[in-house]
């Protein structure tokens, strides 16, 4: 490892004094990765995570398995995970039945995908948007009964590929109906990666004056136009303090013409160490494992930090 | 050209109205490309630039030829530039004979290349920083009388590969002497990427106290670390108005382990249009600019704008 001593440590007023990342590596980056990785595999990668110090690492996704054959094998994964201390291992289910699959499994939490635009809602869901919080309903009613965390994420909040730009008032009124339906956390989604800091201000802001206020809010930014830690800044300065990222950058193609890929987790620790923000995580023993995965997947990684960090040839 | 109305325009408070962008990627990027460009291409690449809307754009080195042999055409390349109305050419000078060439071929506008750390210095430019500064003395007080505005880059000023972490105070002290030769502007280089945004206003900070406030400084970031785009946020709310950048991210090679690439002029385009900030530039020209010299190059932009923007395959 390169660099001894870097980034140096300098707070800035305002800023959070901790972050809780919530990797999202294991499901949303293998989802959209080419690779089908082994379930054995996956595991180590949870546990290699969950030892690098990051205490929430979204795990599988309990969908159909003609959805997302890559996540075909949550079933088989998730008892191999085991007990973590101090670990969330929240997982994505879709509806009762993916549910009823993650309860008898023993998990503790989960989360819906919901969306603000109807075109994407009727392209993913292939429901209305109001369709898909009616389908969510019994799903959260029933985990918050049992005492299950939900998170509810809350996809094209600022831009749309088909609808172009996302009026604010229509992320509210979606975030204000997830929040109604019991869901503790809610996940703002820049799924095509066009958001600007005073945007994502703008939304935080209108949300705040809704009660939805930053304490139960995640910010999860993609990079397609190289945004997501300018995002993540303006974010955090608004004071949010949960953050969404993908170890190694998982999920984006480097060489992809249009790498529409999560923020790296380790770019993200770069900064919040930078700026004295507490973690938890050891950037070192990250950076090793997202260069493991890197290789169990043929291809370097797309993080900047990671490349850097890397040995040389 | 997609995502149309993109991105929205949301201003934030504290942000300067209109930005100068510094445009280096005929210099500082094609100096670090493998590809040795043909003087006429160069030469429609600045006119490019120009009609895109860049109003600054460094446009060649008059160092000796066997330093950067892929600048070694100054002389050729230069006048065939002719004038363009509005738009700053400069260009990096080394030293006295470096700057006569250039006054011989009406030249208005130079730069000089010190460095904060004494290593830097040494592998550089084969001197000391004092030494170095020596060297540049008789340079911009010959420029100066004869009118000629000089910039001067201050490499290394956050972290130094073989110093590691670069204390404020010795960044300082260069700046200072920079300015007190005469130098109308000062670039502040993290040249290996490592800074962070609080970083970036405590440096700020201290060289307004030292009498080098924000509107004689520029920012000069690298993507090393992914931190470039957050650092300049940093240094627009600290109240810098010119910020450099290569267009389509020229001189950081995608596929490299480290990717040591300047900040691409498009991401930058992109956050500032997002902020409500002017910049003059039209996007889409400088876009398909970039996307026409990556051809040029065989390989594709490091910009993740420039690949968001470029017509799918």
């Amino acid at each position: 490892m390169t660099a001894p001593g870097l980034p140096m440590r300098f707070p800035a007023p305002g800023l959070p004094a901790r972050v809780t990342i919530h990797e999202v590596g294991p499901r949303d980056g293998l989802q959209n990765e080419k690779t089908t990785v082994p379930t054995p595999v996956k595991a180590e990668f949870v546990h290699r995570l969950a030892a690098a110090g990051l205490t929430t690492v979204e795990a599988t996704s309990f969908v159909h398995p003609s959805w997302v054959p890559q996540l075909a094998d949550a079933e088989e994964l998730y008892p191999l995970l085991g007990d973590l201390p101090g670990v969330r291992l929240p997982v994505l289910v879709p509806n009762e039945k993916g549910l009823e699959r993650a309860v008898e499994l023993g998990v503790r939490s989960i989360a819906v995908f919901g969306s603000a635009t109807e075109t994407f809602a009727r392209r993913n869901l292939n429901r209305t948007v109001d369709e898909s919080l009616a389908m969510f309903e019994p799903v959260v009613s029933r985990a918050k009964a049992d005492g299950i965390r939900v998170r509810g994420y809350l996809s094209m909040c600022f831009g749309d590929p088909w609808e172009g730009p996302v009026p604010l008032e229509q992320v509210v009124r979606v975030a204000r109906r997830l929040r109604d339906l019991g869901c503790d956390e809610l996940s703002l989604g820049d799924t095509i990666g066009t958001a600007t800091p005073g945007h994502v201000r703008a939304l935080l802001d209108r949300l705040g004056e809704e009660g939805v206020p930053d304490s139960v809010l995640a910010v999860h930014f993609h990079d397609t136009y190289g945004q997501a830690l300018a995002n993540t800044l303006a974010a955090l300065e608004h004071g949010v303090t949960t953050v969404d990222a993908s170890a190694g950058g998982l999920g984006g193609c480097p060489y992809a013409r249009s790498a529409t890929g999560n923020l790296a987790t380790e770019d993200l620790v770069w900064m919040l160490h930078g700026l004295g923000i507490e973690t938890g995580v050891d950037l070192g023993l990250l950076a090793a494992t997202s260069l493991w995965m890197a290789e169990k997947l043929g291809r370097p990684s797309p993080s900047r930090t990671v490349r850097a960090l890397s040995p040389k040839e």
